[in-house]
């Protein structure tokens, strides 16, 4: 692999072929770039990446994703050094969390005094917090400032501070008392206090909440950033809104992949090679065939019933996929509820009384619009059978598919984990037992 | 329901229970009391919603699902018009899409005709285009102004303008040349020419763009607005970055629901009931059982190699759960892929290449891990059907779950529609047939 990509990263970036490549990435958007860069190669990507400019260069690889920039750091080498320096802390602190330890120590020790403690001071919160994700550099100003002053501060932190849309405006030791947001401070009259046009009380994270619920936080009230605080309310940075879809799109990701019974990706699909896409899912697989082979053992258990009315095996397929749609069902929607915020953990049982009798509803309509059919194809005896293990299934399959995610969630595992996949498999299992003693039940074998 | 409604929508605000309810509402920020709002039943949310203060009501009406906006607009009746004519245009366009005609027409021609006119311009505009979503209250500047000037038309524009944070210049016919950020101009000198400190060319979208579309150029772009502009490039309005954010959650409940196999519910879970829960899934069930009748029909086909060797039932349920797993996995991938914009259409015939790859060594790899106790279980024939089975269902479920999703989505449907359990319904019943064709060869039967 290295080989490979030292041989085809010359630096002959003259032939017409990397021209033409040149003026192709020089008119796409910064979005469009990344894009593009996420469906290439690592050899090509890196060749590509170089023939940016110096300042576009910097805001693509903000926008990468981190197993991008881990690998481009290892291809440019050398001239990573200045990339990683022009990173706001932020960007910076996620970066080295992905990189080998030695060449995160490299690229720390290339920076200024000012910026390696902005790092390191984020590196300091742990891993999914709010802290992790916030911008540390940001423009405060003590009660009593006037707004004329408040602005006059804001255009001296510059450049230097990634988010200057909100201003906290905070009281003796740092502690917030509000937030003033750039809109409100041009709007007002410059000789007003900004106690009079703040927001307050303010709302603010805290430094150690997931980033997931703080990311929620500035969603929900549309916010352009909110302050994110300690323990005591004193600040330490903002978390803006750009920060706050980063981390939603991420936990999307994490959801949906899990929902499908696969690891997420965490990079762009086409950069994932197939070895990569079998690993990421084989793990699951094994695990739901494991829990599979309960099935196997419960039906070698009926295997008498079975030869005796070969007819009960026709609809084994049939009653375990309806179960396990209705389990999918309920699990997702519960999922992406409890994702959302539109479901605590103590709404548990509400939920699941709910889902119970939504799946014995469910169970009841298809039984009915089914049973003419069932009737038709396999007579009464066995219609009779076929009617109540929907009905028993689907009620089954509603609460076991809506109790688990939020169960999971209590002990603090992440819902999406039990959800679709690993609910089917657990329906299969159970609806068999049931199918088959309400068979012999009926039937009288 | 109605009258329900009326007789516990009493207006004696001052007993004791609902001044202590008022309290809690007052000290809950917005986006809390949008979430207490959701789990209440109607008549208690009506009750609430006029215990809020003015200012914060039209703040948290404004965030409700459109769903609970319609019942709410119901209950308030003559309150409902202070409410509306409060409400920003392009709020105030969603919902009108939502109430029934005449309620629309009522609350419409209370409006001023300046507003009618920015509400009715962006109900021109396809459902679901970035028109419909967009600000149009926007201030925009020609070339040539000064910052100081833009600054001050900023100001005077004031609370009417929805943003203020993405300033367009405009050339002559209002066509977009460039974009400045409200931080650019506080930053920048006053007396400059906003044609200095522009961003140009703006990145834009287009009035006719999918919402869906748009919001994605926001996010990825990192951007607090992006102009709209019609096909002549002429300035409309400005998508804003919490628009995008209500857009692209919307879509993700979407994909969601449909990933799990049931309509999304469009509205907060608790405050949908249990026969809402039933109508969101019910056909979604009865299409996959109908789906599923196939796998009767297959198995009655091979009825009589079914009761000549009995063994081979005992395995069905395995086979079919891991075929829809690995089809899930394949689907939800690609379905996800594909929301980001990570795949494209275009890339149909390298993804299912890849995924196809991909089941493929999956089926080997579950095939020879599970071959030894498959042998010992059920003999060294059974066991060779059953590895040969594993390897064909998995490429085929690979190959249909990653393919089906992206052809839907090249003839315009959405591709979550057909993702996991549809995928899974076709694989149970082409699996099927499969390993029964592998047993008659294997075993000649």
């Amino acid at each position: 692999m290295t080989d490979d990509r030292t041989a085809t990263t010359p630096e002959h970036t003259d032939t017409p072929a990397l021209r033409d490549l040149r003026a192709h990435l020089e008119r796409l958007d910064v979005p469009d770039v990344v894009h593009e860069l996420g469906r290439l190669g690592p050899t090509r990507r890196a060749v590509a990446f170089r023939l940016l400019r110096k300042d576009r260069a910097v805001e693509v690889f903000e926008d990468l994703d981190p197993a991008l920039q881990v690998e481009l750091v290892d291809a440019l080498a050398g001239e990573a050094a200045a990339i990683f320096d022009a990173l706001d802390p932020d960007d910076r602190a996620a970066l080295l969390d992905e990189l080998p330890a030695g060449v995160a120590r490299r690229l720390l020790s290339g920076l200024s005094a000012a910026e390696r403690a902005a790092t390191t001071a984020l590196l300091g919160h742990p891993e999914e917090s709010a802290g992790r994700r916030m911008s540390p550099e940001v423009v405060s100003v003590p009660l009593g400032t006037t707004v004329a002053d408040t602005i006059a501060r804001v255009r001296a932190a510059g450049e230097d501070a990634e988010t200057v849309y909100v201003v906290p405006v905070v009281a003796a030791g740092r502690r917030v008392v509000g937030v003033v947001s750039l809109r409100r401070l041009v709007l007002s009259d410059p000789s007003a206090l900004v106690d009079d046009v703040m927001t307050s009380p303010a709302t603010t994270v805290r430094v150690t909440d997931p980033a997931e619920r703080a990311a929620n936080v500035v969603r929900d009230g549309g916010f352009v950033g909110v302050p994110v605080v300690d323990a005591e309310d004193r600040l330490v940075g903002v978390l803006t809104v750009d920060d706050a879809m980063r981390v939603l799109e991420a936990e999307d990701d994490e959801d949906s992949a899990r929902t499908g019974g696969s690891e997420p990706l965490r990079r762009p699909y086409l950069s994932v090679s197939v070895l990569g896409l079998v690993r990421s899912r084989v793990v699951w697989l094994l695990l739901l065939i494991v829990a599979a082979t309960l099935t196997v053992g419960v039906q070698s258990f009926y295997e008498a019933e079975l030869s005796q009315v070969v007819a009960l095996a026709l609809f084994v397929p049939l009653l375990i996929g309806t179960g396990g749609n209705a389990g999918s069902q309920a699990a997702t929607t519960v999922v992406r509820a409890s994702a959302v915020g539109d479901v605590r953990p103590s709404d548990t049982l509400r939920v699941v009384g709910r889902e119970m009798l939504t799946g014995l509803l469910l169970g009841v309509t298809l039984a009915t619009v089914g049973v003419g059919p069932a009737i038709l194809v396999a007579g009464p005896q066995i219609g009779l059978v076929l009617a109540l293990t929907v009905v028993a299934v689907c009620t089954l399959a509603t609460t076991v598919g809506s109790s688990v995610p939020l169960l999971a969630k209590r002990v603090g595992i992440d819902p999406a984990i039990v959800s679709a996949p690993f609910i089917s498999t657990f329906v299969d299992t159970t609806g068999l037992v049931v199918y088959f003693t309400i068979a012999k039940a009926v039937l009288g074998i």
